[in-house]
């Protein structure tokens, strides 16, 4: 198996495009594919300054070195979720990936910083798990980049998690889902900018990218994730490409291609009735709601704490 | 396991349902499930005459039976494609079914009646097996239907032949087929209304009645389909209906309730621009180009074949 590029040996084959690549060519292929997604959705303007959000994992350490080789001034924010082990792994390979490299990493600490974990909110709060830890993830990102003067929120969402996000919308038609799930979100009402550079790169090559670079990452899924809904999606897509490389990317790209509606903010979209942001009077952060969502589940899993 | 009607035991279990029934009580929820389909969409109106596309298959078969204890006035036509042993033993089993219940059965037999098979056509044609035989049944079944004054053409598709093809559908993006897929197409310009009462049933049931039924059906698959996307879409299906039951139900019927586009007939909403529909000048079918796409098949494999 030979590079597409120079006839030297290759490491990796991408069926879906019909090329394979030795280790320097697929490292400009993943940098290009990026570049071109940044370029083609209007991610980032030139002297702005991004938010990583990394988790310890493949697809969130390689954008953090994609963004910093493509020349962006980008930070890095880890938050601790109180996952046991799987969290003290990834923060310390989040740490030891930043410090090797000179990069800043601004950390949130859930349990120290907050009084509180991820497991124990969503138990007391009946929430499930993924959905405690998304709200509480979106909440500290936009409050660090609003306070930070980031123009963006960068996350690591590859082309598998989009099409599979897409999959489980499509299978239930949530249209109002699928309206606003694009690349990229405008700012609105101060939230920042929100950008998905890696929609154009596949779970298995943000892996390779990984190993190639010599990048440390933590491996496991986490574990409050197991027999999600998003696994299985992935498995049946994973199934399809096996039986017709590019299903995945034809599927994403179709529907980016298909969208007619404009790019609306997606609190506007949700939102029939224009209501009225105002600071939430816990943290600050913009709410329609008094006390805004994040507050309100914090305040409720402590009061139902044992003391 | 009992039936969830009458207490006795059941003979199949409808997890999508959370139902089990006996047989008397099974028989009773497909005609109950096929009325409403019928009902729903307004495919038939009392005293109309339907034409039933019967393949000796499961569905095909099942459904004559049921439109006929509905009390409606079907008759059947089963189309001889050709395809060796498989159509021997289709045919064979169609005409049992008519001769056993009084029913009328009409017959094409494509190699005798127009001196070529579906296996043959395809190769000259170098079309895939699967549209020259959709190409020739949709055109036969027009002509019947037309020439005997029945109001609409009956297939037995069922809500797992609906999915897939949706899930196809939406995998590529394939707007326009999107807007015409529904369980009811209007006749229009000498075309007759065609109508899918089965939707509402999944393959599996479509089976158990049958066995129930004592209908004799062929088991095996067109040996043409092997391999065909389909298939690969309804063992996709099948995986995520077992670990969510009721996944296709919810994707297909979903989708006809997000429908917005009203019931245009499938010809004119493929065409953009309304061409004048006149009789094909070999057959008399209404075309658009002189001579209708069947009828240039048939020559074109006609003249392609050794003599």
């Amino acid at each position: 198996m030979k590079c597409t590029v120079c006839r030297e040996p290759a490491v990796i084959d991408l069926r879906r495009h019909n090329a394979n690549f030795c280790a320097p060519h697929f490292v400009k292929f993943c940098r290009d594919q990026t570049a071109t997604a940044l370029s083609d959705f209007g991610m980032l303007a030139p002297g702005e300054r991004v938010l990583v959000a990394v988790s310890g994992g493949k697809d969130s350490l390689a954008l953090w070195d994609i963004l910093t080789e493509l020349g962006y001034d980008a930070d890095g924010l880890y938050i601790g979720l109180g996952i046991g082990d799987y969290s003290d792994e990834s923060g310390r390979i989040a740490r030891s990936f930043a410090a090797e490299r000179g990069l800043k990493l601004n950390e949130i600490d859930l349990p120290t910083d907050h009084g509180l974990d991820v497991p124990t909110a969503a138990q007391v709060t009946r929430r499930p798990p993924c959905s405690a830890c998304g709200l509480s993830k979106r909440h500290l990102f936009d409050e660090v980049a609003r306070e930070g003067g980031y123009d963006a929120v960068a996350t690591g969402h590859n082309l598998d998690d989009e099409a599979a996000v897409l999959f489980g919308n499509v299978l239930h038609w949530h249209v109002e889902y699928l309206g606003r799930q694009r690349p990229v979100l405008s700012a609105h009402d101060g939230f920042p900018r929100k950008i998905k550079p890696l929609v154009r790169l596949g779970e298995r090559e943000m892996a390779a990218y990984c190993v190639v670079r010599g990048i440390d990452y933590i491996v496991e899924e986490c574990p409050m994730a197991k027999g999600s809904k998003m696994i299985l999606y992935k498995e049946v897509l994973n199934r399809l490409e096996t039986e017709s490389p590019g299903t995945k990317q034809r599927f994403y790209w179709g529907f980016l291609d298909k969208q007619t509606t404009p790019d609306v903010p997606a609190e506007t979209m949700a939102e029939k009735d224009q209501r009225t942001l105002a600071p939430c009077d816990t943290c600050g952060q913009p709410t329609t709601a008094g006390t805004c969502t994040y507050c309100k589940m914090m305040a409720k899993a402590k009061s139902a704490m044992p003391r």
